[in-house]
Formats: structure tokens, sequence, C-alpha cells
């Protein structure tokens, strides 16, 4: 079994961190990750306070491992903030956005304060707020992101931050990519869409198996979906998800789109309520080459971090003699 | 030491492949890089018959390893291939069109035929017309590309076209990219950015500080090169680029620089004439944020080979027993 800052931190069993993927990411799905040796995060999204607590009670009925709870910074609310810091996460993680208003209070409170960022700007933010962890998102993630990729962004971030521990995300679907991901230098690695097609996530089975089904070529990074359900993203997150209907129709016409707002944000949830994943948004990276069937959780954890180490061992005997 | 498949079929020290940039990898540099114990590809570009002679000679004279060249795919004409075959390389290389014209003449010179893909279908293309080593090339890459990240692609391709062996391409530019593509299941890596910023090769002194200069969140996916020196690339083969005073005008409006060829061409020229890279093109890939400096290509070699083998040894040490 792989050891690193990350597993020592919060004594995992293999180096592998569930996305708090808004939404996705609850409780029960958490949990499993836990019990299997992995770190859960609790998808936050936008900080609904109903949502997170009843996940957070679903979460700590369902592990007695360290977890945490993830949450899209620009929407954070300190009330929202202080729902989940009494529930006392081992971690705290902040995506998109400025970080240092809700640093201070996430460490003064014990947690682990995990920044993701996308660039080595954000790094550098992340680095100065006291982040504990930095998780070096690329643009190949599923869900909200950016443009640089993965590969060469890890090394870079490594270099800028450290000794601060680098987890990679965005890609990252099997035993391979994590081996990968160590030998960039991070820490572990953290999943999003792999843990999305799981029976444990929250999420329309119709999602779950639209991620099965497709392949890498089939994803694009978009804002049609935040223009339609009214979010105010930043431009330069955009979110990758598989193409449908939707994008083919509004993708690249976001002015238009924002047009016609009146009749389509209607329709678009009309749709999602229905679980009709040809208008409704399914956020996937390009790793779902690597994902073929829709698992439990803790089976995904396991083989990920096995196939890791077993890689690690297989990579030192690549050295000739 | 490292030994993969790649290593094996050319003897080389190290698993590691010099792209065939167009005008930048001529024989001095392709040269250089056999010698250090890679594969050095001469960058046959557009297909110059002139060019290809002076710098076949150039690489023959300077190593007495096995050499390779590459093409254009959907510029590469007969004669000019048969230009190539005889002064009999090891190995050539195909990247962008369709290779199937091209394979079999290839496949009976003896060369061991490299076909460069973006994408599954791709990939599927070069299986199927017999190449001998399959590139998979992310989106990171300097120079043309598409839009798959290096990460997720190079395992599915793996998958894909098995046990045909994969090398890694796109955003590489040390051991820990080296070392991270073998876990993701390649033979080894094809590196362009990191040897143009070397004395061997060929291009302007002030486009290889550029490199050594900027950092990764300073390249773009454009065609706005391509629009100006009129070459008729595939829309979907975009180029990675530094920006520069020339993308911060025209990218984006690509028609309105259509439109404007008649002087903008002839200015574009006159600037690329001078090394002028505040207009002239600088083709970068974003692993520039791990390039500092001009080297002697033979130094990276060794470095980026003896690097990846140290950290496949400490990666088995991440295990604990």
């Amino acid at each position: 079994l792989i050891s690193t800052a990350l597993t020592r931190q919060f004594q995992l069993t293999h180096p592998i961190v569930l996305a708090p993927m808004g939404a996705i990411s609850g409780g029960k799905l958490a949990a499993a990750v836990c019990n299997a040796g992995g770190l859960g995060l609790l998808g936050g999204g936008y900080g609904d306070a109903d949502w997170v607590r009843r996940e957070l009670a679903e979460v700590k009925a369902g592990t007695r491992r360290p977890w945490g709870i993830g949450f899209i910074t620009w929407s954070l609310t300190a009330p929202v903030l202080e729902v989940a810091l009494a529930d006392t996460p081992h971690a705290v993680m902040l995506s998109f956005g400025d970080p240092r208003p809700h640093a201070p209070r996430i460490k003064a409170s014990g947690a682990r304060l995990i920044c993701q960022v996308q660039d080595l700007e954000g790094a550098r933010i992340a680095r100065d707020c006291g982040a504990d962890f930095i998780v070096a998102q690329g643009t190949e993630a599923g869900g909200h992101g950016a443009s640089r990729a993965t590969l060469p962004l890890v090394p870079a971030v490594v270099d800028l931050v450290a000794p601060i521990p680098v987890i990679a995300a965005g890609g990252i679907a099997d035993g391979r990519g994590l081996a990968a991901a160590l030998m960039l230098g991070a820490a572990g690695a953290l999943l999003g869409t792999r843990f999305y097609a799981t029976h444990e996530a929250l999420g329309s089975p119709n999602a779950k198996r639209a991620i099965a089904a497709a392949n890498g070529g089939q994803t694009l990074r978009t804002r049609v979906f935040d223009v339609v359900r009214k979010f105010p993203w930043p431009e330069v997150n955009t979110g990758r998800a598989i193409r449908n209907t939707f994008t083919d129709r509004w993708h690249g016409r976001e002015g238009a789109l924002g047009a016609a707002l009146e009749t389509e944000s209607a329709k678009y949830w009309e749709a999602n309520a229905k679980g009709d994943v040809g208008t409704s948004v399914v956020w996937a990276g390009e790793a779902i080459d690597l994902i073929r069937e829709v698992e439990p959780a803790a089976e995904i954890v396991t083989r990920i971090g096995t196939d890791a180490a077993r890689l690690l061992r297989a990579g030192a005997r690549l050295l000739e003699t």
C-alpha cells in the first residue's frame, strides 16, 4: 500500500480523494469512500444549508473515519460554513474563487484546509493563505474547471508550493492515473467522474449510465448549463459535460440562450426533473474512456489503490540492473 | 536505466523521442539526441525536399545510432518520402491526416512506422494500417495538435491498440513527466518544446529565450499563424503557441485576418525574418513552466532519463512493506 503525506494526514489506506461534486457526492458516497480507505468529501456545492445538514448527518452516521466537505468558494457564506464546521469535519475544501475570506475560520476550527486551483496564480494564493493541501485540477476534469492540463500543471504547482503537498485532479479514473500522479510529485489523486458512476452517488441512474457508455471525445467544456441555470460563474470556469442535444443547440450561442431564458430555463429544469440526459447536464471528465460500468464505490477505491501500488512495483522493475 | 519496447527497438539508453518539429528539429539536434541515447526524429514538416536533403545529410554525418524523420501527413508527397527513404531511416513518423496512403511504402522500406494520433479514432486507423508505434499526443503539446489531454488519452489509447507500444506526447518536459507516462502504460515519451530550447535546435535565439522565459499560462491553441501563413490545416488541428501581440490582435478574429492577408502576410514574414517574436510564432507547450534555460540537447536527454529512473525507484519505496 502507498504511503504519502495525504495518507498519513488522514490515516488513509489509499491516497484517493472523492471530489466534492455538488449534488452528487452525498453522505452515503462520502462514507463509502472513507470506509474503503480513501478520503470522502461531501459536495457542499453552492451551499444549500438544508442539503448540507442532511448529508452531514448521513456521513457521520456512515463512517467513523476522517471525512470532509467541499464548497464552491464564490458561493459560500459564513453561516453555511458554520453549519459544516459544527460537525467537525477533518477537511474543508474550497474551489473556484478567492479562499482568503474563509481560510482563517477553517484553519481555526482544526480542519485541514484543502484549496483546489487551476493555475499557478491560484496556487500562489492558496499557499499564502495557509492551505494544508493544494489540489491542482486540469482541464480534462469533469464539471467546473479551467484551461490548464493536469500532466504539466501538477509538477509546476508542486515546484511552486513545496513543501505543501499537492493532490492531482482531472483525467484520473484508474490505477494508472493515480500512479502517474504520484510520479508527477503529487501526494494522491482526487477523482470525481469515476465516483459519479457508483451506486452510492446521488444523481440520476440515466446520468450514471451515460458516463459508463460515453467516451472522452464526447465531452466538452461549456457555459451553456450555467447560463440556463442562471448560476453566475466566472467566464473562465467552464464546465466539462457530455455533449447532448442541449449543447448541440446552444454551445457557442450563449448570447442567444441568455435571451431565451424565460422559456429555456423552465424547459431545462423540467427535463432535469425527469432525468432526461438529452437536455439535462451530465458533468463528466475526459477519463470516461476508462469507465465502463456503474460500481460500488468501495470496489473502485480498493482497485485503484492496489493497481497503483502494483504499477509502482512494476515500474521499478523496468529498470535494468 | 529504463527498458521498454521503445528502447529495445531502437537500442536507446533512454525512452525519449525528439518530436520532429518542422524547421526546428534539424540534423544537428536529431543527431545530438541520438548520440545521448534517445531517438532523434528530423522535422520534415511540410516536406520541403531541399531542407530534407540537407538535414538528412547532417544527421547521417552526426550519428551512427538509429534515427528517423517525421512529416505532416496531409502535406507529404510520394517523391519527398522517397528522398527520405533513400537514406534508410530507422523510423518514419506521420502526424495529422490519413497515414494509409504512405504506410505500406514506409513499412516495405524496413523503417518502423510511427503514427501520431490525437484521439481514439486516429489510434484505430493507425493500428489498422500497421503502425509499429503510436504516439498519443495531448492538447497541452506545443505546435499542432487537437483537444484531448495527455493524462486520460494515453491509457485509453494503450487499451485500444494493445499490444502496439504507445508513446506519450504533450506536457512532458522533465523526468517526472516521463515517469508518469510510463505509469500510464506508455513505452516512452516524445518531447518537442523541451528540445526547442536547446543550442542545437534550428529556430531563432529569440524564440528559444521566449520559451525559457514564459510560463504555461501564456500559451494558447490558435489558428491565426496558419491563416497568416496560408497553410491549409484542418480546423481541428490548432497550434499551441506563446501569446504575443499577433495573437492578442487576431485570435478569435480569424475571418478578419483572412480578409487582411494581402498586407498581413507580408508583415508577418518580415517580422519572422527579423526574429521578432512579438509577431512571429513561437510554438510551445504548456510544460514551459518546467523549462528555465536553453541547454545542450544531450544534457536534457541524460537528465530526464536518469531522473525518471530515480523516480521509478523512489515510487516503489512509497509502498509500505
